[in-house]
């Protein structure tokens, strides 16, 4: 069971730490000073919940690795987030669709994790689902302004969407240490999880003038350490000052 | 007058957009999840000070640039922050000295701008002293945490502290805007607070076991855009997205 735990705490913490670097990589780059700041804040926000998981996975764990080991000693292979969230920024609007088309799935696993019999996990996640809510709110009205926009903005939107689309089936993959968590009362139930995504998904797309991309075969792995090259290049720009000064004490 | 407030304006925003983009260079680089989520805060809360500082300089300035305009279109001879918010952020010791010695100015100026008679800028003042509170308890931590910490980090704390001191005079040069807006009513007394900031910047470099550097030639000239090097890298990266995309819509 511990092992599983921790294996699920690593998916769900990774995730967001991963997203959360990636949006931390706009920080001051504008061109639009409001949402810059608004940006900066979904990715703290992200990074706070994964710092969380991270910190419960350790002690789940119990061999005294904190949330900055985990953060910053882990090599590719060993994170389990989804590919969706390490890929590239990219221009705006591939940056706004990754984020919505997450915010939803996140969304709905934090809402059902407030009632994990894990009281930890649960106290997390009520935390959590309070800062996705507004996440949702500001990628949808993105998502609107965007595709409901100029013939420009549309295009960059529905490029992204289609770019895009290939990595979210991986989101709802139940593995057998889903199935455990579920069964146990601990995690989400991602089979129940994803026709409330595609309700939502498929209505702000729509309202967004965008077609919903054909399904395409399924991209993935991440769970189990497979990743884009996106990956590894994230993780050494993160990962060169905690590991140029290993154990280092102030 | 309006000239002068305007260009008043400028000065208080641009110290801190400065600022609050080098502080999130450091957003993902740890090596403590925490501690980079607290730069981030901090970052994110100088970067919306500027925001409102400069909207409100855009308004007096009566020429239809607004704050992006003002971030991202002007060049670094028309920047009016001191020199000291643009040094870089070097190693955890540099980027923690230069962050106090600015907090504490800070605290003082946005103290009296609470009572400013531009009331915009008093109600400016007034969210930003609460937030730059909460900075100087936090850098003042870092101080005595690094200072009475190992003998690497005194170290480092004092090299810090002799490197950036001498940027330290130009943030007290009151020049004639300055004593315009003062007698105005508008801006701050920076003679008066000069011994304020001496007082507790002498207190915790004390009681963190360093030294106050002996007083040396001032450099400066920020408030006129002269500038270092070190502003025009900055602002080349900071500009590069909103430029490429001039009066880009979504």
């Amino acid at each position: 069971m511990s092992d599983s735990l921790f294996e699920y705490l690593l998916r769900l913490a990774d995730d967001r730490l991963v997203l959360g670097h990636r949006l931390s990589e706009w920080c001051g780059h504008g061109p639009i000073l409001e949402e810059d700041i608004a940006l900066a804040n979904i990715s703290l926000d992200l990074i706070g919940q994964a710092t969380l998981m991270l910190r419960l996975a350790g002690e789940v764990e119990g061999k005294g690795r904190n949330e900055d080991v985990l953060a910053y000693f882990r090599e590719a292979v060993d994170f389990r987030n989804v590919q969706i969230v390490e890929l590239p920024n990219g221009d705006y609007a591939q940056t706004i669709v990754r984020q919505f088309l997450f915010d939803v799935y996140s969304y709905h696993v934090l809402e059902q994790l407030q009632q994990s019999s894990q009281l930890e996990l649960a106290g997390i996640a009520a935390k959590g689902f309070k800062e996705v809510r507004y996440h949702v709110r500001h990628s949808s009205e993105w998502m609107l302004r965007m595709g409901d926009g100029t013939e420009e903005s549309h295009a960059r939107a529905q490029k992204a969407l289609d770019d895009i689309w290939r990595f979210t089936p991986e989101m709802f993959v139940a593995d057998a240490i889903d199935d455990e968590m579920l069964a146990a009362g601990v995690g989400s139930d991602l089979r129940a999880i994803k026709p409330k995504w595609d309700s939502v998904v498929t209505d702000v797309v729509t309202r967004a003038t965008l077609s919903i991309p054909a399904d395409a075969a399924m991209i993935g792995g991440g769970r189990k350490g497979r990743h884009t090259e996106y990956l590894g290049h994230m993780l050494s720009e993160m990962q060169i000052v905690a590991r140029s000064h290993p154990g280092a004490e102030w």
